[in-house]
């Protein structure tokens, strides 16, 4: 048998990669000539998991079909946000906690998605499900996922499963959850080195809402100024990303993990959407989110309807 | 909470039918107020499997957004297949054992599908997952629709899964498979008694391929002969339907459930995307595809690649 990419989003972040690499391990110990790769660079709080637990990034792969037949996704189904030849491989798997939009397949697949607030706690039942024991470094990227995709249990989108799969997940990493995720999340939330094109990248996600192409984009920080103060070239960043991917709107979040409020920096001809949406004015492209953390929770759904209706 | 519908595709087959119904029953002991209901007319056969273990049929809802708000989807999810409101819900859940295309959400949602034969094999898996008591009028109706989808295991859809499934299910409602399954096949292969439209929809669905609105209905006689002694009249109504529903090409398959063999009529202004897909001459608007008994694995896909090349 050929082997398997497994693999998560463009611009991955902690879950993307952790839950590729759990989800090849796991098929490889199920028999499956597995491996697991990413789409783009490795963020700061990524490597910081990666470091801790001494698990080396998968391999950079731009694209699958030159390399591969067949793939898996995990932690995102939508075509724009996966790999750019994915239309030309087939799909074996999913695994993943988002809506589903712009994907499709021509055969039957094996498709796992739950509601809750990260793939890898999905991943943590297929290995019981299949009474496969999971290897503490495997564990310990699995619980950064959570701890990453729910800032340490605090986002709307955590749930209890999410909590006691990290709880279980601690324990076989022999990981202290708070001390660790506050070390990790710190990581991931230092933007001072950042360029201001990494900035709006790091974790951008394009989205087809309606007739719209909307780019939301979100940074973690302790500080929403680091951003800020440089607010105009950003803007400008956004606006060149914006006619480059012609999108019709482009959100960008900046999260304060310490207060959970988030600043949004809006751009687009389509900003009557996001006030519509969010039922705020922009003041110079700018509005708060009082505890506005999820953008798959707090800021998908709350646009799709304002772009739908 | 209020009640949640679940229900399979237009033109309800078996597993449609009773997939519904034991899924509904698995999620009110689970503690949702579920209910089963159908889109469209019982078939024969599924009214055999209905009466052979005593459960009643479930109600007729045309429009579900008239009286609900969240749907679970079984057996299907293309839109085009669903409750022609299926956009005005919101989709809590799917259990499909199907390709996935023209499906989409807003939000997060539970998705379980598997490359299986039948979408009961799965439900077996999340009664097991659950630790809920599969009842024997449950389980009858499960093995009926595995029964029906692999044609008593010959349909190549037929995976290993499905008969060690239908074999654990034959136990718990005590019932002899050969003897039960021919004869619950035999009571939808008889067609003497169907009108032309029912012919041509009692097993009907629509897909979307490439640029292509395409129809591929499929009837599963023991005499090829039933249908092709009026083949005039079952044309003339194929042609009707498509220009009706703006089709570009209809496909009938009667499929032999001895020989295992399909007799296919063809028509539509894209009958060259079939006689290249099959690489077969249609002669009078029909041809024999040996071995051919699955429209998911033997017809979609086929018909798929030669629409999107």
């Amino acid at each position: 048998m050929s082997t398997v990419l497994v693999f998560g989003h463009k611009n991955p972040d902690t879950d993307t990669i952790c839950s590729a690499l759990a989800y090849a391990e796991l098929k490889k110990k199920l028999g499956m000539d597995a491996e697991a790769i990413r789409l783009g660079e490795v963020n700061g709080e990524t490597q910081y998991a990666l470091d801790h637990f001494r698990v080396k990034a998968p391999r950079l792969v731009e694209r699958v079909s030159d390399e591969v037949n067949s793939v898996i996704l995990v932690d995102h189904n939508e075509f724009q946000q996966s790999a750019e030849d994915i239309a030309d491989v087939r799909i074996l798997e999913v695994v993943d906690h988002h809506r589903i939009a712009n994907f499709q397949t021509a055969d039957a697949l094996y498709y796992r998605a739950e509601p809750v607030g990260c793939t890898a706690t999905i991943l943590l039942k297929l290995y019981k499900e299949h009474g496969v024991e999971i290897a503490p470094d495997m564990a310990g990227l699995m619980l950064s996922a959570i701890i990453s995709d729910s800032l340490l249990f605090k986002s709307p989108t955590c749930t209890d499963e999410d909590i006691k799969a990290a709880k279980e997940l601690a324990a076989i990493s022999g990981t202290d959850i708070e001390t660790y995720g506050l070390e990790m999340l710190k990581a991931g939330a230092d933007l001072s080195q950042k360029t201001i094109p990494e900035l709006i990248s790091l974790d951008a996600k394009e989205f087809a809402m309606g007739d719209y192409r909307i780019e939301i984009a979100q940074v973690n920080t302790v500080d929403a100024n680091d951003v800020l103060s440089r607010k105009a070239e950003v803007e400008a960043a956004m606006a060149v990303k914006m006619l480059d991917k012609e999108l019709d709107l482009f959100v960008f979040a900046i999260t304060n993990i310490l207060t959970n409020d988030s600043e949004a920096l809006v751009v687009g001809k389509k900003t009557d959407l996001f006030e519509q949406a969010f039922n705020v004015k922009l003041v110079d492209g700018l509005a708060t989110l009082p505890g506005v953390v999820s953008r798959k929770k707090q800021i998908v759904p709350v646009l799709t309807a304002a772009a739908t209706n």
